[in-house]
């Protein structure tokens, strides 16, 4: 595993001296990344950790719980995640929410390769914290018809598939599966138009969706 | 003043039925500003409103106070914040902590026509709820030897000058003036090159100077 800690130090050398972009991931993913470096996780956080769906949300807000940590990253994919998971395994939070695969969609990965990489990390975060209780969520579906991601035109079954192959993986290891898909369709089974302005991020009555079909999970021990 | 809930519901609609974007401002805008009219905001509230630069943070870990909000979006101008100030006054919050400009600055607009938008934001929310205590901070140096964003090329001296303007009005309205600009500049007067990895957003250790900054007007009643 590459050593997140150098990259930064060495992203920001040679962004300095050479003027060039700070890495592969971008300057947001090294912002935000340093940021989690700095902030404290402990054994009573609940964590979001994921990309732009994630990211997008006040959710110490919408939960009304100081103790949720946004732990997203605009664009973000699975090895990023993997490279920023730390800080958060070494403070053993309470729970992880995880959302990741839509922008490996993106880049053309494999549903299965997909699949394996985000069970990778829940499996990474359950080794390395057994005291955490470990949530992945389904990705979410899209709707293409707002034709504003041509990267992800015609991957709405690949994001099922990937659903399909993740769901097992992730019981298989004791985390708990939560689906999301599901409640964010419409009867073409792509994302509700009215939920989304882009066909991929969510307005804000999809967070609402989202918190209602989170709460039992948040109220459990 | 526009009707955000109007636009936000037109922005939909229209994106739904024509594949087009939702407005001017951007889907990332609309996602962000209707989960800010979803959100409470109440007496207890201290917000930080702003663009990319406050977005960027997790003030309530940052600050360790579970009543900071974060109402910042990447990208945004005045304007924008103008439009979406409803939900913020009415909520009547503690405190306010205005950035914005550096966006503005990008679009060209003068030092003197971008000193007045920010400005009014301010006396908007001290006219709308004279209960809040509003600051407004100094815009940030910006560091073009990065050489990632074009549009504020060349526009340091823009940023000081806002800043010259920015400061007697504020303080005649009887907001409080906080100066972030001369704790972020290096021998040059451009943002250390130390502090981020494209010359105008923060890594850590920017949002800890910055924390440190704000500390005495945080705890002042």
């Amino acid at each position: 595993m590459k050593n997140l800690k150098y990259t930064l130090a060495a992203a920001a050398l040679s962004a300095a001296a050479f003027a060039l972009p700070a890495s592969d991931f971008g300057e947001l993913y090294y912002q935000r990344a340093s940021l989690f470096e700095a902030l404290p996780v402990d054994s009573t956080s609940v964590v979001f950790l994921g990309n732009s769906l994630t990211h997008g949300c006040e959710w110490h807000e919408l939960l009304g719980m100081p103790n949720a940590l946004n732990r997203g990253i605009n664009g973000d994919i699975a090895e990023g995640i993997d490279l920023r998971l730390n800080p958060i395994i070494e403070g053993h939070p309470a729970k992880v929410f995880l959302l990741c695969g839509v922008n490996d969609v993106s880049h053309d990965l494999s549903a299965d390769s997909i699949a394996g990489a985000v069970a990778a990390i829940a499996a990474r975060i359950r080794k390395g914290s057994p005291s955490t209780k470990v949530y992945v969520q389904s990705l979410l579906p899209i709707n293409n018809s707002f034709g504003r991601y041509k990267r992800i035109f015609g991957k709405e079954q690949t994001i099922r598939d990937i659903n399909t192959l993740l769901k097992p993986r992730v019981e298989a290891m004791g985390a708990t599966w939560i689906d999301l898909h599901s409640h964010f369709t419409d009867a073409d089974g792509n994302l509700r138009a009215d939920l989304t302005n882009d066909g991929l991020h969510l307005l804000a009555p999809g967070y609402i969706i989202w918190r209602d079909i989170l709460r039992p999970y948040l109220d459990e021990e």
